[in-house]
């Protein structure tokens, strides 16, 4: 019997274990696979860590579950199949070997960026595809980058980029964007902002890194090419909340309703991370929900 | 002209700083002392910040402050006296030796623990002296220590610590707790937890590190002495908002009231770390402020 599960072994599911070890709660991490840090091992250069500038995902990644097992959390790899049943006292985590008996679970199972599904985008993400400008725009400081994408998302990544690019090309299929008004004015108002409606990625391309991107005007059917030197994919993010099956309450996009604390409509399960309805997604508020959702185990377990 | 002015320079200030720095922002951080970290430069040793297990509190200030010069942040010595004069475009920052005109300001003045205000207790600080079970308790791991206080934190802090340590006391003035009904009955039936009501610390002996506490009991006025390894010391944090003379809304203990988002009741001021009122205030859960605020502050620069 664990005091506490926690699925997923991203940077929240990562600071969760650390957390709960020092509260001298037992632990176990069960994570889909053996490589853990979640989105952030793609991620080229985690440059916004405090503490440790310029570090790769990958090290970051590497770095969390060393420091959680250091700590004596257990893991156990496994794919999350569900919590068959639940009560007060007890809850049973399924998973496609083994089912575990624990009086709490935190959710840390993240989100999945949508890809676009063209030739090139899998073998040049980290190496100039990316899905998160907050992350990696600084490193295109004085370049020439595309963003794809009509929403808030899209447009707010156009004007971070604008600020320090050469040059932004905003890309999106349709003729407007689905984005707030007052960004898509914003957008409009931007010199360094090139907009090109009607208008689809077909491939990435590149030898190691983006060089090119070869596109198509869906209205004219033209094809042409623009040479970039990265392209931000903004065309959303799907929670992995699917196996939960309605189980806790989730928003109309699938995530996890919580405040802060990580408390959500299930009293005993407890959710941290990207999973989580919240306004930023990052490693540094993952870790901050590991933290708060434990702390919020904590209080539960007193009361139970 | 700064786009984005931060007060205070320990980890959620500086994360944002660092934030700000990659969004292409104008930034100046104002700081009380050159010596950046804020509270955990006081901490023995920070064992949870994940990725860097086992730094010592003032290295890890230095790290963070490092970071943050690097991404190209200004930063002035001098001491905040408040916002003078405040409207939608222009916002004036006050401090003892100038003004700065900026667009939007982060505030992370921090909070700070009460103290007993007995001989030893500044001394001995972060050698045995602590104010924050959960970031110190697990290094009293098999030991004796006692808490003082009689309010949800001291319980809780007590709860904590009997986990791990040998034995707790729990040092209280007063005849009764005030703390929560069921954490006051959980204490009760923990059994290496000793009550000692009507008792309070006169003195924190040692030699380097906190070895024994001088007592009295203040209802027989008895004196006698402890043997510990640790003292904590939950008395109660004051947040560092007194110079704001109601600016901004505060709760009834003085602390910002300010959502994760850390938007405050103030258009383009921000809250980001102890001073806000959150569920819990570690490093982790600051950093996590400072980026949540930048965030903030970036919509509302697009919309100014």
């Amino acid at each position: 019997m664990y005091d506490i599960i926690i699925v997923g072994s991203g940077p929240a599911g990562l600071a969760a274990a650390i957390y709960a070890k020092r509260a001298g709660l037992k632990t176990l991490v069960i994570e889909k696979e053996m490589l853990s840090g979640g989105q952030i091992i793609n991620t080229m250069d985690v440059d916004n860590y405090p503490g440790l500038p310029g570090i790769s995902g990958f090290e970051l990644g590497d770095k969390f579950r060393k420091h959680a097992e250091a700590m004596g959390a257990e893991f156990e790899t496994a794919e999350f199949r569900g919590i068959e049943h639940e009560n007060e006292e007890t809850k049973v985590v399924v998973t496609d070997k083994d089912s575990y008996d624990c009086r709490a679970i935190v959710l840390a199972m993240g989100a999945s960026y949508r890809m676009l599904g063209v030739p090139g985008e899998q073998e040049l993400r980290g190496m100039g595809v990316s899905y998160c400008a907050t992350c990696d725009g600084a490193f295109f400081r004085g370049k020439t980058v595309a963003v794809v994408g009509g929403g808030d998302v899209a447009l707010e990544d156009a004007l971070f980029l604008a600020r320090g690019c050469e040059k932004v090309y905003l890309i999106h299929r349709r003729e407007a964007f689905r984005g707030a008004r007052i960004l898509q004015q914003k957008v409009f108002e931007t010199d360094n902002i090139e907009i090109l409606f009607h208008t689809q990625v077909e491939e990435i391309c590149g030898d190691g890194v983006v060089e090119m991107l070869q596109i198509i005007n869906n209205k004219e059917n033209k094809k042409s090419s623009l040479t970039v030197d990265g392209i931000f994919i903004a065309v959303g993010l799907t929670p992995n909340t699917d196996v939960l099956k309605g189980l806790v309450e989730t928003d109309e996009n699938g995530y996890l309703i919580a405040g802060e604390s990580g408390i959500t409509s299930v009293r005993g399960i407890f959710a941290a991370g990207d999973i989580r309805k919240k306004p930023l997604r990052q490693v540094v508020t993952a870790i901050a929900d590991g933290a708060n959702a434990i702390h919020s185990v904590e209080s539960y377990l007193v009361q139970l």
